[in-house]
């Protein structure tokens, strides 16, 4: 009997997350019925929205103490009992933290093989795909822009500010360290990188002397106080594209920031919302033109890939502390191709 | 020598405005320079927006003490020394709280006469303008959409719900008190009115009852609580138009409502900030619309005119306060056509 690996929560976090939260067990791999598949985990996709899940029902259900981790994760169908799916495809699906999952097959996505396979989960799959939609089809942005960019060194933020370059835009970072900062400006060539840890010149200072015109698009992924100092920085007319809060994610509820709704009349902001799969439909494009980019190096496709089921509990503790640098992965087990 | 009342600000009100900030004298009226005219006060209009100026600079100049208090006013032109403008022309323009006003005749916009001229305060004026534009322009808003609309019994908010009838969709006010809720159902035709002072039943409970299956356009007036409450309220896609926060104009700065941006991202809304001179080029098609509604019986004006400019300080403390049902305006001298 093959084993399966699994880490489950122990208890959801009452303040920060930290990796007593979770707890490991190992039980029998189950059969798939009738409509699932069994499929072994390859990769596993490690998002900020994961710690969104554990607050409650969001786009999905909440997640609860005694179950799996949940997470987004490419791997192989080992057995199906679905004529859509053979043994061996690849696929997209809500894996979990574990070895083996059965899912249900009418939630998994076969994709197309890859090499290497972690750009289906960085370059074209959430991250890349927020990053194109959220910025392409949500504000929009034209060559001669000011594009503001919170949590410039992650996943979503790297890809955003590269694409705001290639389209002509002036691009500002803003991450967490000095080092991450000149990472921010020197590998991805976003114009500048502002540092909101540097506790000599306060961000909010350090965003007028950036951009002393104001901002015309304002990418958010972090909320909070960031959010805040760009909302008092956006020039007239700016545009807002929300696309996450991680500053908001681990710990209590707490305000939104000062200015809301006052600065959005007095400058007549537009702010808003936005989910990667609403732009399903336009999902060819952002391949092409990813996949475009990428290969004529205008677009550096960032990985961090920890080894080992074991580490996905440390690992995203210390995403959300902001230790990654582009996609962070779980590699659970090698590509079989 | 004819002689001109004033109010004055005497001191910039630190936290709730009371009457003690202001304060009147008499002085003689002046001639108008090259360019300028000599404008007799014929009607202010009283706004949230006039305590607002008051905190800093907005759209316009921060208010500051010892100046007449900033009012838009309809004035008769007295004296002219400028082409565009002749002696009895009616005019709009930032007339202050005085009986009379010498006034950059750049500044100034010439009014078609009109019966009453109060109309063109309300209806016509900047308040029929905001909720024409505000819900047509920003949001839009369809037929068998369900409309919330905060400050229902005010200026705008009475007009938004209004429109929102007339286009086929189900208006839901919220206002403060019961005898204005049940003023806004039986007077202006809304479908419910939701009590936000209601201490049996709190406003996101109420909201939850009359909108059970959420909220597609909210039109804010407020921010705060009720933006907050109404956040949670909204449907997937809803779309939220950015009006005035008169629950943060008087008093000291507070921070947003819970939920922005998380909210934003979960339900994908969108929120626009708004300003009714962005849509100027629309203002004939405001007032077509809205005179035929008005002749139709569609859409009840409805104004709150005092008597005399001595009632401007406690006229616009009770706006604040909530105290007015439609229109508020101060009649300072009769109109003279």
């Amino acid at each position: 009997m093959t084993r399966n690996r699994r880490i489950l929560i122990r208890e959801l976090p009452k303040g920060n997350l930290t990796t007593e939260c979770f707890t490991t067990d190992e039980v029998d791999v189950t059969d798939p019925g009738p409509g699932q598949l069994l499929v072994r985990t390859l990769l596993l996709s490690q998002d900020a929205a994961n710690r969104a899940w554990m607050q409650g029902a969001t786009y999905r259900d909440a997640i609860e103490a005694g179950q799996v981790m949940a997470s987004g994760g490419i791997g192989e169908v080992v057995a199906s009992k679905s004529d859509a799916f053979s043994p061996g495809d690849i696929v997209w699906g809500d894996t979990g933290w574990q070895e083996y999952a059965v899912l249900e097959a009418r939630g998994v996505q076969k994709l197309k093989s890859h090499k290497p396979l972690s750009h289906l989960i960085s370059l074209l799959g959430v991250a890349g795909k927020t990053a194109y939609h959220g910025l392409i089809n949500v504000p929009g942005i034209h060559a001669g822009e000011t594009l503001l960019v919170s949590a410039a060194a992650g996943s979503v933020g790297s890809i955003v500010g590269q694409i705001g370059r290639i389209k002509g835009a002036r691009v500002i970072g803003i991450a967490g360290g000095e080092a991450k900062c000149r990472w921010v400006v020197d590998e991805l060539g976003f114009d500048a990188c502002l540092d909101y840890k540097d506790t000599g010149t306060p961000l909010p200072k350090q965003l007028g002397a950036a951009c002393p015109e104001g901002v015309d698009v304002y990418f958010d992924n972090t909320g909070g106080d960031i959010l805040q100092a760009a909302l008092f920085a956006m020039r007239q007319r700016g545009r807002v594209a929300c696309c996450g809060a991680v500053s908001m994610y681990d710990g209590k509820p707490r305000p939104g920031p000062y200015g809301v709704p006052g600065l959005l009349v007095v400058k007549r902001l537009k702010m808003e919302g936005f989910i990667v799969m609403d732009y399903a439909h336009l999902d060819a494009d952002a391949e092409h033109d990813l996949s475009m980019w990428a290969a004529d190096g205008h677009l550096k496709v960032v990985e961090d890939i920890l080894d080992g089921l074991e580490q996905a509990p440390a690992g995203l503790v210390g995403l959300l502390a902001g230790e990654n640098r582009g996609k962070r992965m779980i590699r659970v087990a090698p590509d079989p191709n």
